[in-house]
């Protein structure tokens, strides 16, 4: 394949016995000649979402009125969350959709810590996203519990006995690597403590099972390989043994017993309810069905071998073609332990990506200090997009187009 | 007025010298038949957000992907919060829009708590909204603090050196009294409190004036008389001068003061930027733009005074023919207390809510145990609609035609 040529080939054939090939699509897409890999920080917009919304604002809104939360809008967090239930091995009953990330971190880091209140440490690793970590910071904040951050193989060496929670992303966001999740949580049980996984850059993406990993408590995100929209609302799980024991630390109406009882004193209600707050922003919540259900009809274990197929043709591109330019694989080479987006390394790396952005139709992504990443979304993302692209990369670098571009940056996912 | 026809001959020359009358266009409705009377749970769909919506999904999402954040998405909570800083007396810098309204109140409550720490209760009354309660009640948890309800006539009383924050509605959700804001707000100070106001049930309906009132923190909501959508997210207020001593406890990367530099130790942004927390849900929160602008355009005096005249109508009109059938007014006597809603009791109230809006196409909203709620939403609402809608519960009652219905409820705004 040292032919770029050759590539491009393989990869038409590649695309023209893609089973997921009719995926492509269910998307809009303006612009067919815009190569887009950064579906790993928003997800592409499903068709049926445009009709979706417009039938969410000019029918149930418009003409239902308040009459909508009774018939559309009042157990969208318990009939979306039963919906992701089915693609992370958990039951519906385990899984909410509500709030953002943050928010759904915050409240089960407050909640393992308040059931493990015997315990001073939290334990994450050193990959893991920073608004994480920060979370982590600031419910140590109060003096008492202490975060430890480890260096990725060293996670299991920071489990003690005065550890309350061992909190990771199952995916991470720079390099790609998989966490080894059955294998850590049981290592974290051994010693008392809970565990809290983020899988905001595996959901839809990577075939995950929590229950068969004995998982205490996870999060993640819907507008990444979900295709919620921008900001999309996250999930929370929580095992259902769990439920009960486990209180949110922000007691609102609609993780009460009986709402519109309007009784002046809280009593959480039954099961997971109890983990949500205020009244959810439904335009944004409604909108993520679509993308979830394209996800359950393709099937994870589809999207699965095609994201390894294609993460595989892209880091075979690289070791021919970029690797001599001075790029670096910032990714595992095994594919066993590699989320759905790859990293390459190189000193002028945010000047590739902008050239590539400005320039060259081709939208990666870029993570600080030095690093490309490349998103591979199944559902929409061609094998002839990922050959075109490493072509337009190995461009930019041979002929410095990059140079004209500032080296600071300061971008948004 | 004791003949009905007369009442609604009135209300036609009212509606024909409204000033207002214009904005009434400026909303979806499909049924123009359809009285509806909750726009102070859930407001009409302003035609523009129509428009917005589809162009935020098929424009700013579908065609612009990831840099939608960077084009129009990344500064959405300051910017319409700099547009509501106009509606409550407070400056573009003091409030931001961002998750609900219980969220919010949590962020709040438990800042101002850390910022009094050796004082031990918190005062609100029995008339506060139950979600708000339960968020002070959850805060209260840890055994330290203490929750203080009083009668709405003894606020003040509740008053003491022990105090750390006063928190109260605005206008209270079920009777629309309004709290004498600018006098409990020195009163608290007095004993050196700080003051949380929920403006959810005021703003966009009653002029407010936080800096006036010198209210140190407010939270409010969008949906309702700022038309912002089913859940659309909330916005807080945080006096500048206290904008720098206070911390959100919730620490999230968009509340941090660099969230692409992706430094693993938490610093909070200047100003009230650190009082956001995870991504917020661009389709819900864009969507509040429209209603935002319809009340700035009118002008909050023009809504306001409307509002006052609407109310009085409503409330001559109850007088004459509601009372004398049993139904009492539930709501205070005097407009300078009272906000644009208006509460009417009955025995049977539940059952006429239901027979008014499976029967009589008059939608008005019901709470909890008896009360009838009528909301004025002065940019739709036309007094030929209340004129009838008056009209509608007499024959209802007088028809009995309520009995059907069970008395239960369980209804959701």
């Amino acid at each position: 394949m040292k032919d770029p040529a050759l590539a491009l080939d393989y990869a038409r054939e590649m695309d023209a016995t893609d089973p997921l090939m009719g995926f492509q699509d269910q998307f809009l897409v303006e612009d067919p000649h815009l190569i887009y890999l950064d579906g790993n920080s928003l997800g592409r917009v499903p068709k049926r979402t445009v009709a979706l919304m417009q039938q969410l604002v000019e029918v149930q809104w418009a003409t239902r009125l308040v009459r909508g939360w009774g018939e559309h809008w009042i157990d969208l967090p318990q009939r979306l969350g039963g919906k992701i239930a089915g693609l992370i091995g958990a039951k519906p009953s385990e899984v909410l959709v509500c709030d953002s990330t943050s928010i759904n971190l915050y409240k089960l880091i407050m909640a393992a810590l308040a059931a493990r209140s015997d315990r001073r440490q939290i334990v994450s690793d050193r990959s893991n996203f920073p608004s994480d970590v920060y979370l982590l910071q600031g419910c140590a904040k109060d003096g008492v519990h202490e975060v430890i951050l480890a260096d990725d193989n060293l996670i299991e060496d920071s489990l003690s006995d005065d550890v309350a929670l061992l909190t990771l992303s199952h995916t991470a966001f720079k390099s790609g690597l998989i966490h080894p999740m059955e294998q850590l949580t049981a290592k974290a049980h051994s010693v008392g403590a809970l565990t809290l996984w983020d899988l905001s850059h595996s959901v839809g993406a990577i075939p995950i099972d929590l229950s068969q990993s004995k998982v205490d408590l996870a999060v993640g995100c819907t507008y990444k390989y979900l295709n919620g929209g921008p900001g999309a609302p996250a999930f929370l799980f929580v095992r259902e043994d769990l439920q009960s024991q486990l209180l949110s630390p922000i007691w609102g109406w609609f993780g009460q017993k009986d709402p519109f009882g309007f009784s002046l004193e809280y009593s959480p209600a039954e099961g997971l309810t109890r983990f949500l707050a205020g009244t959810p922003p439904i335009l944004s919540m409604a909108a993520i069905e679509p993308g979830i259900d394209l996800v359950c009809e393709a099937g994870i274990a589809r999207i699965r071998e095609k994201s390894v197929l294609q993460t595989e043709f892209l880091i075979g591109l690289w070791e021919v073609f970029l690797e001599p330019l001075g790029m670096t694989l910032n990714s595992p080479r095994d594919s066993k332990i590699r989320g759905s987006h790859v990293s390459f390394g190189h000193p002028h790396g945010f000047q590739i990506d902008q050239a590539l952005i400005n320039e060259m139709k081709v939208i990666p992504d870029f993570r600080h200090p030095d690093n490309i990443r490349i998103g591979v979304t199944p559902l929409s993302t061609t094998f002839v997009e990922l050959a075109t692209a490493v072509a337009r990369i190995k461009q930019v670098i041979e002929e410095k187009a990059y140079e004209k571009y500032p080296s600071a940056q300061s971008k948004v996912t």
